[in-house]
This record gives C-alpha cells, structure tokens and sequence, in this order.
C-alpha cells in the first residue's frame, strides 16, 4: 500500500558496499545525495548482468567510472 | 504486461536535456552507458522536487555535480 512505499523509498539501499567491481562489467551509475532517506551518500552500480551492487562513494575509481561512461559517448556519437 | 515492460526498458529516457540546472537542486544522478537500450549516454538528473531531467553527457559540469554528491559525504560522516 501506499504507507510501505513510502517506507520503502525512506531508507538507505546500501547496508554495504562491494569492492573490486570491474568498471567495464558497469553499464549505470547511480549516485545518491545523503538527505531525508539516508544519511549517507549511496552510490549504486548497475551491472551488465543486470545486478546491482553498492559501491564505496569514497573510493577514488567512483570518479573514474562515472567519466569512462561519459566518454563511451564519443565513440558512439 | 511484461511485453509492454520490457519495450519501456529497451528504448532511451532522455529525449531532450535540461540546461541551467543548479547542482544544489540535485538529490540524485544517473549515469547510463550506451547500450542495446539506448546508442548514446544519458545522464537523469532526480532534483529535490522529485522531477527528473535529462542533462547533456558532454557537459563539463556532470562531472562536478557527481564529485559535489559524492564530496557532500564527508561532512555528514
């Protein structure tokens, strides 16, 4: 019902994270300001395979995924 | 029904992009790599209204908002 959906988007989607993730295995990044959900900032990938796992936002490759799929454009364009 | 779901998957989200959004209003950014979805990168924008737009990928200032999300962190750790 409606009360459990809003419960649901209430909370954090990351209870931990999951290292050594292989950028070129990421097709989407999501990455999630801290605010009435969550205190923390998340920040989600979404794999080839179609799972989603949770990634450190402090880790210093986040930056370097994000760019790799912003200059995947280039090629396509 | 699930024909219909997986069409809404396999086409692109962003038809047109937003110009001027101020990095403030933005709770949460998507970064979506090329694929058999969509030939071209889409970045979505979710702002603190709730509402969704599409920024362009190409703008130097995608990378700014994602390291401003990820840097807001440290001062709620």
């Amino acid at each position: 019902g409606p009360v459990s959906t809003i419960v649901r988007e209430l909370r954090c989607m990351c209870l931990t994270t999951t290292p050594g993730i292989h950028p070129r295995m990421i097709t989407k990044m999501q990455v999630v300001a801290a605010g009435p959900q969550c205190s923390k900032v998340e920040v989600v990938a979404t794999l080839k395979n179609g799972k989603k796992v949770c990634l450190d936002p402090e880790a210093p490759q986040i930056k370097k995924i994000v760019q790799k799929i912003l200059e995947s454009n280039e090629s396509t364009a």
